[in-house]
């Protein structure tokens, strides 16, 4: 499950998200505006995928500029930063990856290749991050109990990252483990993410999972079938404040309201310490279009006013704890979080 | 906005909903079976209705009966309604209207036509419907301030209804009494009500809506534009505890989560004094297929599992108070509950 992103002869391959399950397909991005056009129409997505493929914009950015001007000035890949960053502002992960990219730069030897030290910056990121997953992911398996039936919102699986996954890292690790899991897939409107890539991703790991539209968290925990959720984020604040897709806070209440263990799983690189509570992380809207439309098919009435926000904040007091690759982060949030 | 539902030469007209808001269509039902069948497949929704539609079911099982035997007898009777009950478990005007028919029926006196004197009967179920929307919305209308946005779920309008509507009537009194209200309309997975029939009704009536995926309540309530949250039901227990369109429960913890008043719109005939907590309500499950396709587009990997439940219980802690046709029910519902 790493063949969704990789870098081969100068050119970044992306699986294209938005035809899955139904078509493999790959994007070929050779420039920096190839993987902004990737960013903004979904093709990818997944904050630390996100941060990823970021990082080899800038690759294929300063690739252009050497091209054109035979030497890169610190000016050109600021501007190559601030293009890639300007394309979704909730994931901080992208940020992260934008700024490593700008200290490698920085940090650039003179008699050594600018972009294949890049390159190198690019590729270290993303293989730390399946690092990371793997060892979150040995940690949040500690915390499942045999036999449990787990929820997870949206993706926040090996698609959503460099490989092996947050959430469904934990997922995986316990079913390798022998801990007979089943879960529960909210299909996530109004892009499926849960219908189209947390199912398919699961049932060819040959885990057991069921499809549910994300109202039926409510019923399903108050019929005390679902033992624990477990979803991603894509920027926790230093409070433990946690914006992740839209519906989250929603499944957090449900869970909250039956007592049920409510985590979320992510990497370090998506604790944001500069933001002090989820009330300063900037939620992405996206065209209304989105919910109007599945695909080409209009939906509701063609004139009506329609809203789609991309992320929701769930306060840190519903939240159990946080799975990392440092370990799982219990109460008092904000000490352990300083401390990340 | 009452035609939706007619009865005509001996025929009921039903407004096929699927079709709604793109084709105007009407199914004729000229047998019980046909009304069966349109129960199952959706041609016709909402607690309300479901209860006028087997009533005239009833008519038209009765007519059947008497060009086949030149009699009805009250066991054929009883085997109509049993037929008509089958079809869907959580509404309970269902089973009230179905009692009041064969009421009408026991009470027929010989030397009148009975099948005649059963169409009265549903005329009047019918009829009575519309009064009963019209007078709860003038008390809903009442808790409505100037300005209020408002938040409903599913389709609780004219077509849920005889006509007028429960939660939507509410918002359509208000409207006429010029309190300038905007309404937010969650699009209600899997069928799309909100989509496809609330947005539709309140554009017609010129009254402000906004789609949102139902997973945006916890962002819009914590954000503080929502003022109020109104939706029907299909079930209110003894003690207030209430099922209604899967998703309502989690709408009901997002409004509590920020102390935004909740409230049911409903007739008195959707009140199950019988039943004495919401743990007791059948909830009905639904095909897996509605889940994994849109119409006839799938979803998701083909052969993956899915569930569907159509309702939630929302426990009556969560409940402001109910808007009935007698006025606005408050704390202790069981209370007044049982005076109705």
């Amino acid at each position: 499950m790493t063949d969704h992103i990789y870098w081969k002869n100068g050119v970044l391959y992306l699986l294209d998200q938005r035809e899955l399950p139904f078509r493999k397909t790959y994007v070929k991005c050779r420039t920096a505006g190839d993987v902004i056009t990737a960013i903004n129409n979904m093709t990818v997505r997944g904050a630390p995928l996100l941060g990823i493929v970021a990082a080899y914009g800038m690759v294929l950015g300063a690739k252009e500029v050497m091209a054109a001007k035979r030497s890169v000035r610190r000016a050109d890949i600021a501007r190559i930063a601030k293009k890639l960053g300007a394309t979704r502002p909730t994931a901080v992960n992208l940020f992260w990856a934008l700024k490593r990219m700008m200290e490698a730069f920085e940090g650039h030897a003179g008699d050594t290749d600018i972009v294949e030290d890049m390159l190198g910056e690019a590729l270290a990121i993303h293989v730390e991050d399946i690092e990371n997953n793997r060892m979150l992911s040995l940690y949040g398996a500690e915390i499942i109990d045999k036999g449990d039936t787990i929820m997870t919102h949206c993706n926040a699986g090996a698609l959503a990252t460099g490989g092996y996954g947050t959430a469904l890292g934990v997922m995986r690790a316990a079913h390798e483990a022998g801990k007979k899991i089943k879960v529960i897939a909210t299909e996530t409107r109004p892009y499926m993410q849960g219908s189209r890539l947390t199912v398919w991703e699961l049932m060819q790991e040959g885990i057991p999972v069921e499809l549910v539209p994300e109202n039926h968290a409510g019923l399903l925990c108050s019929r005390g079938v679902v033992n624990k959720i477990i979803t991603g984020a894509d920027r926790i604040a230093a409070n433990g404040d946690t914006a992740n897709k839209i519906g989250t806070f929603m499944i957090a209440l449900a869970a909250d309201a039956h007592k049920i263990p409510f985590y979320i799983a992510a990497p370090v690189s998506t604790f944001d310490k500069a933001v002090e509570d989820g009330g300063r992380i900037e939620i992405e809207e996206r065209s209304a279009r989105e919910v109007k439309y599945l695909d080409d098919r209009l939906l509701t009435v063609r004139d009506a006013k329609a809203r789609y926000f991309g992320f929701d904040v769930t306060p840190s007091r519903y939240i159990s704890g946080f799975i990392t690759e440092k370990g799982i982060i219990k109460r008092p949030f904000a000490k352990y979080i300083r401390m990340l």
